[in-house]
């Protein structure tokens, strides 16, 4: 039979498999039940559920979400958790019984999280995606998603609800640490690299398809508060939200969730014009759409834009929706609604045969099992650790360095305190989205400076000193006599956006001891813990002023997921490094900072405002946005693209090879960047573009290229960026893009208020 | 000649005239230099200066900008302005010259600032709008407007620049105080009755001419801040925005300006959809569109959406400006424009037609002259200065009054200390764009309840305290023995917009005498003052709190422009009264509100935030708004629609006459209002409409309808309201307005989150 032929092309097979099905077996690859739910675990054996056999058994299953996926919702931990071997033996024994109990034997997808590691146990945790932005280093994050990919495939996850391409305009929203940054052209070259390192050259058994997500505007929310209305206009859209999903559909892109948020009134899970016009009729997607969960629901139960759950399902699959993530509105009203008429069997055929050509190119009926003996050696193999660690340093941001306090010298800084509610307390750094962790598996900031000092045990002192958002300060005179034995004080505060995982707590009073069930959540972040202010939570800046009255040198790490905006930390304290949530390895990371051993090179992806009342800050703004408040000026603390090094880059000799071009014409320009310093390090050059006139407003500068160096004290390099229509070009009349003739500014700089510049102009003709 | 002929039409007489002019007297049609600087000022004999006289000769000059305008900006003082009789002998001066020194004497249209009173000498001072709104007293307000024009009009004023119609969405923004509200049904209510006020049953020579701004989307400017980009897609911009504007452009406004700010990527004042296929040609407005000050300039210095200032001048006037407000680029560039083919002599004809025919209207030609014994007689009349009271008083919101502390027993409060930078500090109870006062014609709340207790003068004790916006502590001991004497303490807090009137300053110290220059400014609002905190400037706080400690009754009035988010007041002070700017009668209308002489029966027009870090807090959102921040929820301290009065109202037997319609009728809403506390006073039933399910998301609930009613004590009354088309009607498909059946809810109470409710449903055909 065609279907089962190998030798015929995806879409082939999928049609041919469609013709064979019933309306029931169709409906049944469009829904996405919860996979931790298919089935018991005892003792590494598994038992498939009877409500799950019965699923396949009455139209089969197209897809599950989180079969492997552990963490405080899935109920899955450490202790009733599949070990990565197990994992990808129920994996397959999910897969042998639909194939064996269905009457079509159609393999089901299975779909994971793994936006910063496969969210299994077991499964390498690296940093955030605020951390990964950091970076600039898009070969080093495409490293990390063929890795994630590996890990995930090698126990049969196919598809992954990653990467999140939102631009984030306001950084009280929970999720920020979810997303790369605020711009639009760095968030594409990232969402490019993922699809590269998700799904590899082509889809195929080694794949993981990649999901876009969350498709479109949910980073600008009203108010930061998640999934809230998106108030913009459609130039705005097209030219900042859109431009990564674009990206990535180009790089092939398999498959794309639309976002829980309305778009002027129209809630994107809906929205025919983005989900057919714009996606696939004017970027030629051809992947699958699947909701984020429960937003069918949520367009009769939220945005009220249906009467009732028929409605919404008839809705979302009209607009262009392919499969509905837990599927309870398709599986509920689908068969009703073809039923009595109000939707065409050629609409859900055409969402069925999407899905089918993804399990196909998936090489899913080929190769619908794996094998566990890889899973073990893959997952959380030591590469991957490796990974994880380079890419937390590289994410690593030196926001102040006074008097060249860092690097510590090993040798000479004496006895080091380690202060603070995320000094040693492993979850916290590990972000939203993470499974549960053996604690060994985790490097914490104070077990990677013991580790950097192994020798010496005795110069490392440590004290919690309080927690990330509770007011008890009963851990502040223990933190104080730390930290008046030291010589060097290292704070390490924050936030967290831990869920619960009830690993015990840390005695404020003496530090070392777990001793009681986790009562009070740290979690100031995360999906859902949208804030008010930018501040630190519950008493760490009171903590660090106590501390700081000692008169000893003191360094500030930040472990966090959102900026924060903390004026007497950034006036008084001599070295601040923002860390993000930097991963299981992030311990090491901050220790070969802070002692020398990796030169800080990250860079700002977003700008660091000084006050939530300022709010927006990004630099992405238009010439006509007003500066300055009553009380200080609009601009950011710290400003996009911003980030020390222990080195100095000096920029010199912009040049435009060619600096009159015509509209469809590329052009070169060189810049000579130097290492002035005495260390080696990497910078990140940055180009921006500025359009001195255009028919429509753009913002002042738009970065339009990037690339990380490596220099030796003393080296310099050329470093050359191709600007062209790609570069230039904007959303001008009728909504097209265009390039439009004039003069532009070429900028080139360490971060977008420190440039150099040189003109370019566009011909007319 | 048909142009001298009162017996033609407007329209005729305009075309005619226009057929004799040349080029350079058509452009002189179209700009408007400022009034302030065509003479000099005598002793009361006006000079015209030989720039003026220039003018007039090389081709006249279509309109004036502030003539009679008297502030810091004009350097129009108390000492060398213009009495009321002065000013109209000046206007009649230059109309004189320009009638007899030109070739066609064409008279000028002389156009002043109105928004809240003449702003010239001795003009009455009404609160500002935002107090306005919260009067919610439509007849009131328009009987305002009438009394505005009668002042402006007798010394020759013909056009003004207000309304202001702008939707606040962000109350960081410093022009705040200079709307009506958040809501586009309360301001649409107001900008109606404004037209009527201000133009009179028609345009003729007793009408101003009101100029609708600022159109559009002015009141939604990023982080607030003044004239910055507005983000918001097209049927937000019609439904919300827009609402206004179309109803002011129905009652028959005869002038509008265009906004600073763009939207999306296109600004207002060379949007052509805006300018004339909405406004025009779908509106219907045959009036004049008048630019704001520089706002063409701006856009090829600030938006840099034109190479130049000539291709500006295209640009604007090709999108549909008629008039320039000062003129600067179009005197300098359009006849260049026509001569060089880059413009259409046709376009600069239709906007001189434009103004000529409103210059016909308003009676100019037939009677070019005012009589300074009716400026005399009307400018700061007796009359006005009631009404101004009035006004006040029912702008006034109570907003805490905790064990009725309030009001004030005349006889038992005992001595009563007034404290505050606000107590007597005439100019800051004035609000920004407002003439210089001669001291006794501003009554502060010091003077207002000295008044009260005039018989007892030593009841009344009084110090300043503190400054509004510096740090200085000097006065806080006075303050605190005046307060140790007292019964009962009023704090007169909040903010300024006063511009430096050189009016000097007060000791901080002794409290009475004014000493020195006005060295600091207490300016913390106003115009080009946005802020990043909704905090009480300077020491207030503080000096409050330390009042506060003695443990007396105290009573916070806030005198201010913008909605103050200070948690700890909301929590500890018991009576809490916000005046906004009400006047130069606010002492009076304060103090007759403290003592129970008037009921308090303002309600808010904009909601009061916690925390700057909510914000947007309007009550206008979406259902999918999100409801919570890690540190509170996100509602305001104070919604829409509230505000406390001194007896007790019930709403019951709420009734839909007919509660199922078609889709083009009406239907009559009846609810029972009742006082059942122990004092007359007045409520305003609010009425709002909630559509349970819609093909766009909308509003949960839209304020659709208020009246203000005075009851008795015991007395109840049914209110009527009409729901149709109207009211249940949005910018549905294809972004047209219609009317969905489907089920509404129908809520009626005392604000937007104390209502009852009934249904109504929609049928289908």
């Amino acid at each position: 039979m065609t279907y089962k032929d190998a030798g015929k092309t995806a879409a082939e097979r999928a049609e041919h498999l469609l013709s064979l099905m019933t309306l029931e077996e169709k409906i049944g690859q469009m829904v996405q039940p919860f996979g931790w739910q298919t089935y018991e675990n005892h003792n590494g054996n598994i038992a498939l559920t009877e409500d799950f056999k019965e699923k396949v058994k009455k139209g089969g299953v197209g897809s599950l979400y989180g079969t492997l996926r552990a963490d405080p919702w899935t109920g899955v931990t450490l202790e009733n958790g599949l070990s990565p071997k197990e994992g990808a033996e129920a994996v397959n024994s999910i897969q042998k019984y639909v194939l064996e109990n269905s009457r079509l034997g159609i393999p089901i997808l299975i779909g994971e999280e793994c936006s910063h590691g496969h969210m299994a146990i077991g499964g390498t945790v690296f940093p955030v995606p605020i951390s990964l932005g950091s970076t600039w280093n898009v070969d080093l994050y495409r490293d990390m998603c063929r890795a994630v990919a590996l890990e995930t495939r090698s126990q049969g996850g196919a598809a992954t609800y990653s990467p999140v391409l939102d631009v984030v305009r306001d950084p009280r929203w929970g999720r920020t640490e979810e997303c790369f940054g605020e711009d639009p052209y760095m968030i594409s070259e990232l969402a490019m690299a993922s699809v590269e390192g998700l799904q590899g050259e082509k889809l195929d058994s080694s794949s993981v398809a990649a999901t876009l997500k969350h498709f479109a505007g949910y980073g600008g929310s009203e108010g930061g508060r998640n999934a809230g209305p998106v108030h913009m206009g459609r130039r705005e859209l097209l030219e900042v939200d859109l431009m990564p999903f674009r990206k990535a559909v180009e790089a092939g892109a398999a498959s794309i969730m639309p976002a829980y948020n309305e778009i002027d009134g129209i809630p994107c899970t809906s929205n025919k014009e983005l989900l057919d016009d714009i996606l696939r009729k004017e970027w030629g997607f051809d992947g699958m759409v699947i909701t984020d969960c429960g937003a069918i629901n949520m367009l009769a139960y939220g945005h009220d834009t249906a009467e009732d759950g028929l409605e919404a399902a008839v809705q979302a699959i009209s607009a262009g929706i392919d499969m509905e993530m837990s599927g309870e509105m398709f599986g509920k009203y689908l068969a009703q609604a073809v039923e009595s008429g109000k939707l065409d069997m050629g609409i859900v055929d055409r969402a069925v045969l999407r899905v089918l050509k993804l399990k196909f190119q998936l090489g899913l009926f080929d190769n619908p099992y794996v094998d566990p003996a890889i899973a073990e050696a893959v997952i959380g193999s030591k590469e991957h650790v490796s990974l994880a660690r380079q890419l937390a340093a590289e994410g690593i941001v030196l926001l102040k360095n006074e008097n060249n306090l860092l690097p510590l010298s090993q040798a000479s800084s004496g006895t080091i305190a380690v202060i603070g509610p995320n000094a040693d307390t492993g979850y916290n750094q590990l972000g939203d989205y993470t499974s549960p962790q053996p604690s060994d598996s985790v490097v914490t900031v104070l077990k990677g400076i013991q580790h950097k000092l192994k020798a010496e045990p005795e110069r490392v002192l440590y004290a919690p000193g309080c927690r990330v958002k509770d007011d008890s300060r009963e851990g502040f005179e223990f933190a104080l006599s730390c930290a008046e034995k030291a010589d060097t004080v290292v704070m390490v505060l924050g936030g967290s956006s831990a869920r619960d995982f009830g690993e015990g707590s840390i005695d404020l009073r003496t530090g070392a001891s777990k001793v009681t069930e986790n009562e009070t959540s740290d979690m100031d972040c995360g999906e859902g813990i949208d804030r008010m202010t930018l501040q630190l939570s519950g008493v760490q800046l009171e903590l660090l002023q106590e501390i700081h009255k000692l008169g000893k040198p003191v360094i500030v790490v930040y472990i966090n997921g959102r900026p924060i905006a903390e004026p007497w930390i950034d006036e008084h304290v001599p070295a601040i490094l923002e860390a993000w949530y930097p991963g299981q390895e992030g311990g090491h990371a901050v220790a070969d900072i802070l002692f020398g051993d990796v030169n800080p090179s990250g860079r700002l992806t977003i700008s660091i405002p000084k006050h939530v009342g300022q709010l927006p800050v990004y630099y992405y703004g238009k010439r006509s946005r007003g500066k300055r408040y009553l009380e200080d000026n609009s601009e950011p603390r710290y400003p996009f693209g911003y980030g020390l090094s222990y080195t100095d880059f000096s920029y010199s000799d912009i040049q435009v090879s060619k600096n009159v071009i015509s509209r469809d014409e590329q052009t070169v320009v060189r810049v000579k960047v130097a290492n002035t310093g005495t260390r080696a390090g990497h910078e990140v050059v940055q180009m921006y573009i500025s359009d001195t006139a255009s028919q429509y407003t753009r913002p002042l500068k738009q970065l339009k290229g990037f690339c990380k160096i490596h220099l030796e004290a003393g080296e310099s390099r050329e470093v050359t960026f191709t600007v062209g229509p790609e570069e230039l070009s904007y959303i001008g009349e009728n909504h097209q893009r265009v390039v439009e003739p004039g003069r532009f500014q070429i900028l080139i700089g360490r971060h977008v208020n420190d440039t150099i510049s040189a003109e370019l102009n566009v011909r007319e003709d």
